[in-house]
């Protein structure tokens, strides 16, 4: 039993990101401090950072740990240990070839957004209360652009000398309930920012302030500055990591 | 135009109930100094208190209001005035006949509790984490020892010389999504911390340390100390008022 994976999910509200940082609150430092209690020091490595406020419904973590170790009771050690704003929803043993990162194939976001005119008070952690009619159909045909291999930079935070190139395999908006979109994403990896600029371009294509072409000019001109923005974090999710 | 309904929901975590009291966040507080501001002072009735900690879906508050108002330039007003965990759904224009309490009908309160054994943090302020499995078939039969009028005395915190007979509708549980199991209960009125101590009673039949039969013996025992505390807040909903 070389290596133990941890699947999680967390609400992002009330962390200042997945990674540690000194003297704030982070879902690593939590993670960590848990786990040190239960079988020491020990060294994580994550699917997908998630940024201050950005919640996740599905997130995995793996560390190497040579020793055999009962998968149950760690899962219920690290559930009293952890915030109820973290919660481990699996631990399983894998082979030490295991990264949580350099294992997955690829990485769903889902990002939602209301539009109700009188914002729904159970939703204000949760989604992006535009208050505002969009044009969902509008916003799928911008939404098409991004699939495939593209250089992202116009959508990148960037990060100095690293490539924005990523592959995006599916992009698109439903309307699940009256009053709320929701814009899923996968693709091979992402890079900074890169769903909440995304979710902000396409938002003003439903206001009508943005043509769905102006999504295929944007991406082209591979430049942050050419798009504007990105759209508040608390809608955004990492909803699924696939292997 | 001699008065106003309002229909509001707001999140209950952070407010100490609905009713106004000194030197604490309120619902109606807020409500009323959102109103001062547009029309000024003005008395409420609301349709039914809630706790603090609990929940509204749905809530119903009227007052006098003899001149012509827009209303919906009054709601517009009233969203940018209240804090972002109380909305207004709704202003309509009723007779001075209306009132918010003594008009209803009928209400429908809501509990909700997950039985996942890692809990859901998207779920921690809307539902009683029991996490363990419940048996909701016996406290379906539990419930339904409840429908019909009773005095409820086992279940109500007591108010001096105050009657506590009243008539529930409809109760029962249903599972709408895996390990989540909720509550509904129907009646003409409720008295204080009806339904968090029946969804007490209901659970510990769930949990196997009361017999179905046993909500029929607590209830006719007509003794608050017949029955065991209440459930938490922050799993209650006031969900619906019936007019």
């Amino acid at each position: 039993m070389p290596a133990l994976r941890i699947d999680l999910s967390y609400d992002g509200t009330e962390f200042h990101g997945y990674a540690k940082q000194p003297d704030v609150r982070t879902v690593q430092a939590e993670l960590e401090s848990a786990l040190a209690k239960v079988l020491g020091e020990v060294d994580t490595v994550v699917a997908g950072r998630t940024d201050a406020g950005v919640h996740a419904r599905h997130q995995v973590v793996s560390l190497a740990w040579p020793q055999p170790v009962d998968l149950e009771r760690l899962q219920r050690a690290l559930l009293k240990l952890l915030p109820p704003d973290i919660t481990v929803n699996r631990i399983s043993a894998v082979d030490d070839q295991f990264s949580a990162r350099f294992s997955a194939t690829s990485r769903t976001y889902r990002y939602q957004v209301s539009t109700a005119p009188a914002p729904d008070p159970f939703e204000r952690r949760t989604h992006w209360q535009v208050s505002e009619p969009l044009d969902a159909f509008a916003m799928n045909q911008g939404a098409r652009h991004l699939v495939g291999e593209h250089d992202f930079a116009s959508f990148c935070r960037r990060a100095e000398g690293r490539s924005t190139t990523r592959t995006v395999l599916a992009a698109n908006w439903t309307e699940p309930q009256p009053d709320v979109l929701v814009f899923e994403i996968r693709g091979l990896a992402f890079c900074h920012q890169m769903v909440r600029s995304i979710v902000a371009a396409l938002v003003d294509v439903g206001r009508g302030k943005l043509d769905p072409g102006d999504i295929r000019r944007i991406l082209f001109a591979e430049d942050r500055n050419a798009a504007r923005g990105a759209a508040p974090p608390h809608g955004l999710f990492l909803w699924e990591i696939e292997y």
